[in-house]
Order: structure tokens, then C-alpha cells, then sequence
């Protein structure tokens, strides 16, 4: 492993819909604890924690609207290294933002990019590959993890490789390919040439500012006014002015698919993306009859629910479920959702309703 | 209609576990709004109270433990006119007390016996078969109302008469007849000379005091010994120090299935005992997909559920239902139900095993 230092930049901005109502605008999926006991961003930071020589090279990009929540979240996070953007565009002007702040402390660090919402089920093996990809970037090349596809997915990107992935070693990426149709999803499957795109980026950052000089180049001029703004003691009222002009774009989009040489380290390690009610179900600790439910709650008669209750109230209460199978339930203090496992994908369309009605203040 | 003076008496001590969580140890069904707009007890004194001289001739029996919800509920109630047993008793003792109470205010008085937890759907025919029943008892007969069969029910006690009843004239009760089996429930209605014993009595106060020395002579002597006090100005004392040796005995049983003549009224006035959620969505207002929901519910793809919001909380709040049919959902402020319409019955299971943990304090 290189002997660069080290930064994890974890991307904490997501608002997200599909756990309404535990998800809020204010109290996005990665503040929550979906599948274990740790909200996802505090589980994504202390999983690679052990790789990094401390919290000083944590970073955590956000928005401003989720500042209290996220910090009060992260004690040990030094307060400077929370990135917060005063609007939201896409990832790769925070990415490039928090390459320029990394260059500035450390010119030759190498930096990996990790969504704050996603499960790992086998944090050594993670560690293993997220080492690889490592190593792989202290050469200098831009380097991905590849997820290899259980099933044809169709909701995410996949990275395309030019002969069968077998071992976890580096491999020259040929091409992203955008959610592929049911059919192309299940070739790419058979083929064996195609891995998921986790999202997972690892480089030197002084390499990724050149890639976007090279590809997005008005961001690259963006981020030349934010340092030049940070030079003269004044990095906040930099971003504040640059940021709402700069391109709202990807950094797959914007970087990835254009840069060359590109690398991509094949990975097996329980990876989810906890997209919906029905996925934190199944990551979670369950009875002998399927239920993942508060400690307490009345079950008779009933299988494969989970019960979600996040309600503040002190008093003692008790949820009951009685001769009811695969549904979710999730209580909090202005919300109660009931909707069968089989339909969380449509939680987003509850959400919709209420925005439409005027009801936002409850999404 | 008889001249004489014409009393209520509501009884309204019973506890009910049927309407879990709603309806609670000291928040029992009757003091529950289920199918309509009021509470069922304060509905049931105001559908008679056309046919009485006002709120002065209406008595209410209920017990201690229930005196504050039911008195808050009911505020034009005179106090002396809710009757509290100490401890419960069933219904021929405090039945016993209220008739003598009315016999010391108007010796000649009549009193129409209602149970406060049920439906009726036709209050001005119902009223009507009432002024028939009490007429019958102004006669000197003590008459009861018994409701024509719309199916095999065998959940309830039933009245035989000799002939098919077709009209709506008092007819000569046969015998009391319990809750049958599903086979002689089915013969019961196929003959038309069964009725279902909905437990509403019509009498002279006096007559039925002599009734119960005829038929239960311990309770007439405890009776007696109330009175005593009553005329030495102590009627409280009395009642706590003599309630609880009296035999625990229903009217039904102690009185009614051995008195001659006894006459019924057979009604048809849209009855229902509101025995489970099941009754009280059939009774619920519901849009045109079947729900019965609070305003403000969003219901996308679900049919037939009966929402119950009864959480106290001021702040707005939100219940959800996605793809789910028939469904029973209760909210309080220390519980959530969630069970199928039609397993409504088992609603009491959750009540049993709250207790069996020690969780009665919930139930």
C-alpha cells in the first residue's frame, strides 16, 4: 500500500423518498440506522476508519440544510472537514471542492469517494478490495469498485470490463454503461463482463482536479475561484458565490466516462444499496417467523413484517400486528405508513401525494 | 302511552377488549364514538331522550373506576343520577338499585333497561317498537324488544315466541334461549319464532322489584338493605358495604328466563351490537373505495380498510395506506394495531397477551 496519506470523502448529501416517513428533507436514509444499529454514514466512516490514520481525514460533503443533523451526528469529525454546499450540484463539484482541500494540506494524498447510504454485509473483504483500489490510484490511475451482479438489475450503472472479472485484482475499465433495460441487464449478467457501479472512486486528488480541468473545464475554472477565494482567508464566502454557478453534474458523467486510463477492482462483499423498505428488511435481524420488529411489539399470527418505530414519545406503547404477513409498517411522530414489502418502490408515490396537496412540511 | 312517568337506565359499566386499542380499561367501547359522530352511550341516551320528560329521568350505571370519563361525557346528567357500583355485579343488582331509586322518586314509574354500546340505524322506528314495549309494561308485564334474525348469529341469546312474528305487537315470550350453535342458530331463523335478545328490558319499576324477591331473593334482601340506608340518609355507605356480597347474576338469567308473563316487541330498526372492528367499519361513513379513514389519510391502491386515529398529539400528522385491502388500522397514543377486517375477533388475543407479559397498564 502506498504510503500517501489517505482522505475518505464520504458523499452525505442525499435527500431520498423511498423510507418515507423515517426519511425526511431534514433526516435523509443515511442519517438513519436501515439494516443495523448505526445510522449508514456513521457506519460507512467507521468502516474504512481502520485504513485512514484518524478523523482528521475524514471528510463529509453535505448540504447546508442537513448541517445540524450530520455534525451532531459525527462528534469526532473536525468541524472544518464537513462540506457543506450552500446548493446542491450533483457530485462532482463537491468532489472537486474536496480535492482542492486535500491537495492543499497533503499535494500528493490520494482520496476515496464512498456514498454514506449503502450496506456492507463483509467489512473485511471491503477493506481488502477498497486496499486494492488504493494502491491502484497511488499509481496514478482513477480507479472504481466494481460490484459483480447477482441478478439483473436494472436500476443501477454498470461498469463494463473487457474479459470476465475472476480475481479482485485492477482491471482497465472499458466503458460505463447507463441502467440497462431487463434484457441487456440479464446479458450482462451472463457475460460475466459487466460489474455494478457502487458509486466507490479512489485517486490522487491532484489527478482528479487535472481530469476535471480536462473534462468539465468550466467546474475546473469554478474550483480556481474557490481556492483563490480560500488564499485570501475566505473559502466561505467563496463557495457561496461560485457554487450556485457551477455545473450540477455527476462525477461518472462528468469525469469517469471520459477518463482514460480508468481502473476497476472487482468486489464481493455484501454490498446493498438499501434502496427501499423491502432492502432493509432484508439486512435485518429477524425472529424465527420472519419479523424484524421493536422490542416489545405484539406479533401473533403474523410473518416476514418489519416494524419500524421511531416515535419520540417516552410513554410506554406497544405496536401489534395480528395475522398479518409481508408488510411494513413504520410509525413516527407525525407519520404512520402501512405498505406491503412487495410495494415499497411505491412509498415514493406517498411522498409525491402530500407534496402535491401542500403537505410538503411532512416529507 | 301510559301517563306514568318514564326513566332510562343506560347501562354503561362494561369493560369490552374487543376494541383494542381504542377502548381500554377506563375508555371502555361505550365511551367510544365507533360507527358514528358521538360516543355510543351518549348516542343511546339521546335517541330515547324524545320519548322522556328530559335528562332528569335518564339513569346511568356504570362503575367506579369508569364514574370520571363517563361524567365528563355525559354533562347534563344530574350527578345523583349516575349510579356507580363499588365492584361489578352484572346487571340484575344494579337493575335491583335503579328501581329503587325510581320507585322513591314516582312509585308508579316505568323504566326502559338500554345497554349504551350499541347501533341502531332507524332511531324513529326504533322509538316506535320502544313506545309499543313500553306500553306493554305500563300494562304490568315486563316486555322485552327482540330483534328479527338477518342470519345464523351464534353469538348471541335468542327469544322464542310461539308463532312467527310478523308484525310488531307484544307477543308472549315462550323462553330465553342461549347462545346456540351454528346449526340450531340456522334452524332458529329458518322457523321465524327466535329473536335475538338484544338485552333491552321494559317494566314498572315496582314490578320488577318484586320479580327480583320472587326470583332472586338474596339480591331483594341486599336490596332492602340499601333502601334501609337510603331512608337513614347513607345510600352510599349502603351500596359499598352491601354491593359486594350480592350475587353476581344478569337480569336475563336471574329474572327474565323465569318471570310470567313476559312479553317481547319484535323490531327491525337497523340493530348491530358494534362486536369488533369488523361492525364498526360496516357502520363507518367510507369513500368510494371503502375506506373508512380520518381526513387527511393517504390511500393509494387500498380498499376496505378502517383507519381509527385517536392520538392526541396537536401536531399534523399523516396516515398512509399503499396497497393494502381490508385492513383494520388503530392508532392511540401508546399503541398501533394492524389486523386483517376479518380477524378482528382475535383483537382480544393482543389484550391477553399484554397482561400475560405485564403490560395490562397498556390494555
Amino acid at each position: 500500500m502506498s504510503s500517501a496519506p489517505l482522505y475518505a470523502l464520504v458523499l452525505a448529501g442525499g435527500a431520498g423518498t423511498r423510507f418515507w416517513p423515517a426519511s425526511r428533507g431534514t433526516r435523509p436514509k443515511q442519517l438513519l440506522a436501515l439494516g443495523g444499529e448505526e445510522p449508514l454514514l456513521l457506519r460507512t466512516i467507521r468502516r474504512v476508519l481502520p485504513l485512514l490514520s484518524g478523523w482528521d481525514r475524514v471528510m463529509v460533503a453535505s448540504g447546508t440544510h442537513l448541517a445540524a443533523p450530520t455534525a451532531s451526528m459525527l462528534v469526532e469529525l473536525p468541524p472544518e472537514n464537513l462540506l457543506l454546499e450552500p446548493t446542491p450540484r450533483n457530485t462532482a463539484p463537491c468532489i472537486g471542492w474536496a480535492a482542492l482541500r486535500v491537495v492543499r494540506r497533503d499535494p500528493d494524498a490520494i482520496v476515496m469517494v464512498l456514498p454514506s447510504d449503502h450496506h456492507v454485509g463483509d467489512e473485511g473483504r471491503f477493506r481488502d478490495v477498497v486496499t486494492k483500489a488504493v494502491a491502484s490510484a497511488a499509481d496514478g490511475v482513477i480507479t472504481t469498485i466494481g460490484i459483480r451482479p447477482t441478478h439483473a438489475e436494472t436500476g443501477y450503472g454498470y461498469i463494463e470490463i473487457s474479459e470476465p472479472a475472476t480475481g479482485d485484482e485492477a482491471l482497465a475499465v472499458r466503458r460505463f454503461v447507463e441502467k440497462p433495460d431487463r434484457a441487456r441487464a440479464e446479458a450482462f449478467v451472463a457475460g460475466g463482463r459487466h460489474l455494478w457501479n457502487a458509486g466507490m472512486f479512489f485517486f490522487r486528488a491532484s489527478e482528479m482536479l487535472r481530469a476535471i480541468d480536462a473534462h468539465v473545464p468550466e467546474l475546473g475554472a469554478g474550483l480556481r475561484a474557490i481556492e483563490e477565494g480560500a488564499r485570501a482567508g475566505s473559502e466561505d464566502e467563496a463557495v457561496l458565490r461560485v457554487f450556485p454557478s457551477l455545473p450540477a453534474v455527476s462525477i461518472d458523467r462528468g469525469v469517469m466516462e471520459h477518463v482514460a486510463p480508468l481502473a476497476v477492482v472487482p468486489g464481493d462483499f455484501g454490498w446493498n444499496d438499501v434502496g427501499s423498505w423491502q432492502s432493509a428488511w432484508e439486512l435485518a435481524l429477524k425472529d424465527e417467523h420472519g419479523n424484524a420488529a421493536p422490542p416489545g411489539a405484539v406479533l401473533l399470527d403474523a410473518r416476514n413484517n418489519e416494524i419500524v418505530d421511531l416515535r419520540s414519545s417516552p410513554n410506554k406503547r406497544v405496536i401489534a400486528l395480528v395475522g398479518v404477513d409481508d408488510l411494513v409498517v413504520v410509525e413516527t411522530d407525525d407519520a404512520l405508513l402501512v405498505v406491503p414489502r412487495s410495494r415499497s418502490q411505491d412509498v415514493k408515490d406517498v411522498v409525491a401525494a402530500l407534496k402535491e396537496r401542500g403537505d410538503g412540511g411532512l416529507t
